[in-house]
């Protein structure tokens, strides 16, 4: 989920609830916040805790809602946790170490210590490549924690992910990142997704990814070739393709990011969000069909 | 398609023959010979050519033949061109450039005199990511040769396929040489698949790609994670299981591949081996219903 | 420099003060703080200025002083800035975006604004891997920048240094980062090093280096070799080394790392601490003779 | 040692023995035979035996050869050894196992095996950074080979080249490939150089290598910096600038490479080429200085 921010890179409280309120409407599986398309990082801690303090009074229990807390410091994660657990959450999740990645060792303690500040289900992320070789160690680490029940992966790598999943088989849910090979992921034993596009197209997704498991091949195909040819096309000015996207589509200011993150990227013809937005819609309704 | 070899390193015409007359009664698309998993490049010019003509005769018209000239020299692969002309194959495949692998002009090059050796389609090999970034531009000069009609594609990066068949539409067959990614690939767009375990699953790998196209989702995933699983299991010794394997279940012997390849892998225990050709068997079973 | 840090990872000040005497004493050619080996990120921007503050009052002018202000933000990096033009220091460095990457338009514009944020003198850092292939597009945009005035290598890649340094003749100072490779780089152009060892081998390093410069080769030959088997050896567990080495070398005390950095470390027997401070210790003697 | 090749790319028998002459001439430390720049693989086997025969006739004993015997097969490699052991050369060198490459025992094997086949020193290829991890594994296996006395290092990554030399003492001779490093791989420990640009610039690299150990830094930065930009400058057509340098200064013509290596690279303008070769010869003078 988005978190919309106003031309200060403060939280935009009245977007951030429409947005809500749309995902809600929309019927959407659940709520990921603070996320990196939530910008998580790129907030103080006071301003994360307000994020979600709205999201959860918004929410009112309608959804369940999933938390990111990875920070700069194990600590700060480990008062996010906290903070999320008292206003009862449905579940945790982390990245792993920042700017100091570290090895599997240092992940896996900055895990545990988050993990341990509360009883909430644990959702950690794989860590790429760098965790590749001794992917299994890594896992078996992972499994001794008490409260873990999944993980995001956030790998383009399908053959990690299904290495993964033939190890922990039904003992963890796995959640697949990568927007672009959503029913791919699926194929390899991933539960659900977490993406960024499914802020924007999340009703014509689940419908694809629906439909895809209950045997519509030639529409999933159809549709993903057309949905990467978006991504790659929009990627490298994504974040004002987001924003003009929300706010044509569903007349929600997102704002613009903040700087570092998403600066010098082009302003979009509108037109031209609107053809896509429109062929994505097209695929709509063939798989309605 | 193996090469089947005898202790000496030299072409096992009996054996050869054996697994033509077996992919024949399979039902098999075709034939694909003298790539990776034949050892093309191991054997010497006049060994390549005695493969193909022995191929070419016991085949008798029955499954259309492609064939792998890519060689150390664009002379070499020129004049095994113009043998596999001679005695009318139905496609020229080639890897790209050994050893000095080059640059993409270095390869356009090496497969504009390949391919213009002669009238057949060809279908070179795609350059894995040394071609990404300009992959649109080493597309174009591909189109710019008369006879192309295809790629092989052996990347696990499935973004890099959908890109590709994003590019080409049905301009281009695409052909995918990741087995572990047989269904995947598919859904981005490949037309068939080249690669190992088809000499020894051709039937049951076929029959589980149609039941996905045609809505087993459910099949597929099943089956393909349990591939995945095989298929690294066996990795580290994969010359030696496919031997064994090959002469269980089809009484073939592949025989010993030529040093270096595969040179100090295990000798496997026939019983694992089995065990591993029933739990694929089961799923060509399940395939069925 | 190292930010020495308390039992609850606020700033151990007195040990700060004790460390920036030691520098002085030692005729170091300058303080380079809060970077990766300062912990810099790790820190709140209040903390990050007391920091700032404290270093400024202790040195009291005595050695050149250079402030690393990268942080989550744009903003908090151009605050950190300011802050640190009001003291007075000598330089601005800066690392580039952190978390979301981004592409070089987005670290461009983020060194823009930090730079344009003061009149100091501003050494970004290059960006590793990411930057090459475009590297002479991003080096001319980091020369339009009026108070440009070096760059901080933090690459192994010593093709990576000779190629900005035949770009950038003597317009930029470049300062090696990787200690391991402080003579190599040396002779690639860089005219100084800034590194993590350097706050326990200074002296010994820089006598070194000058030796080497002077035509001492066999000296910085088998120097480096030691070095780097050391470098190597405590690599795994370099954070608890370094917080042993420095108590027993010069009683001062760094602290634990703030967490995850450095989390899991094993403690090391102060022997074998101690021997390898030995071992180096011995070449700087063999340098003076 | 380029191999020269006429216009159909068979051995050009008159230039090899002028080239052979003029290295002699230049009191060069010794032959390396049929190695990457001499397209070794790109040779059918007699032509490499015809090679090595010519050179061995003509060096007549005056300097020690190295023949460089990897092969796509083991036994052609083998055969090569047994033939050069025959003629007395002074060591086999051998690249790694060529497009299968395999693990670090498919490649050990293949080593002891060529190593096996005769009495000479035996001088193989390190394998980049595939090796790397279990580098000091695979290390531990090379040495128990009788015969093994050096390595050639074809890596970039000095850390790579320090390792090896702190784990092998003086036990092995290194060489190191990466004529853009020479200087610089000299101080992590390598005695010996063997790359492409020593055929044209042997006496002046040989200077310029003497001095830095003996003391002349200045001149290494130097002339290393202007060498690795001439590197860098000519590498998209570096085939056709030996060429033609090679023709300018010592009169022999390597002729046009073996397709595909080096095809579709353009033709130089002399005065450019004249430049260049004039360039690095006034740094000749200065080492003299």
């Amino acid at each position: 989920m988005f978190t919309p921010v106003d031309n200060e890179g403060n939280v935009a409280v009245t977007e951030l609830k429409k947005l809500v309120e749309l995902l809600v409407a929309q019927d959407m599986d659940g709520l990921y916040i603070l996320g990196s398309t939530g910008q998580g990082v790129l907030f103080t801690e006071d301003q994360r805790k307000q994020v979600l303090e709205q999201v959860v009074a918004v929410n009112a229990g309608r959804l369940p809602i999933m938390v990111q807390v990875g920070a700069m410091t194990t600590k700060e994660s480990v008062r996010l946790t906290k903070h999320a657990a008292a206003l009862g959450v449905d579940g945790i999740s982390s990245v792993g170490p920042i700017y100091f990645s570290g090895n599997q060792d240092t992940a896996l303690e900055h895990y545990r210590q988050i993990a341990m500040a509360s009883d909430l289900p644990f959702f950690p992320y794989q860590l790429g490549n760098n965790t590749m070789g001794n992917i299994t160690a890594f896992i078996d680490e992972l499994l001794k924690i008490p409260t873990i029940e999944g993980m995001k992966l956030t790998t383009g790598q399908l053959m990690e992910i299904s290495t993964i999943k033939n190890y922990v088989g039904d003992r963890l849910q796995l959640f697949s990142g990568a927007d672009e090979l959503m029913c791919h992921a699926a194929l390899c034993g991933t539960s659900g997704a977490i993406g960024t596009f499914y802020n924007l197209w999340g009703p014509v997704c689940k419908s694809v990814l629906t439909s895809f498991q209950q045997g519509n091949y030639a529409l999933a195909k159809e549709f993903m070739l057309e949905f990467q040819h978006v991504i790659l096309h929009v990627l490298p000015n994504i974040w004002t393709f987001l924003r003009q996207a929300m706010l044509l589509k569903y007349q929600i200011d997102i704002g613009q990011t903040k700087a570092p993150l998403g600066t010098g990227q082009k302003v979009w013809d509108d037109h031209e969000v609107k053809s896509i937005l429109d062929k994505i819609e097209l695929m709509a309704n063939l798989s309605v069909a």
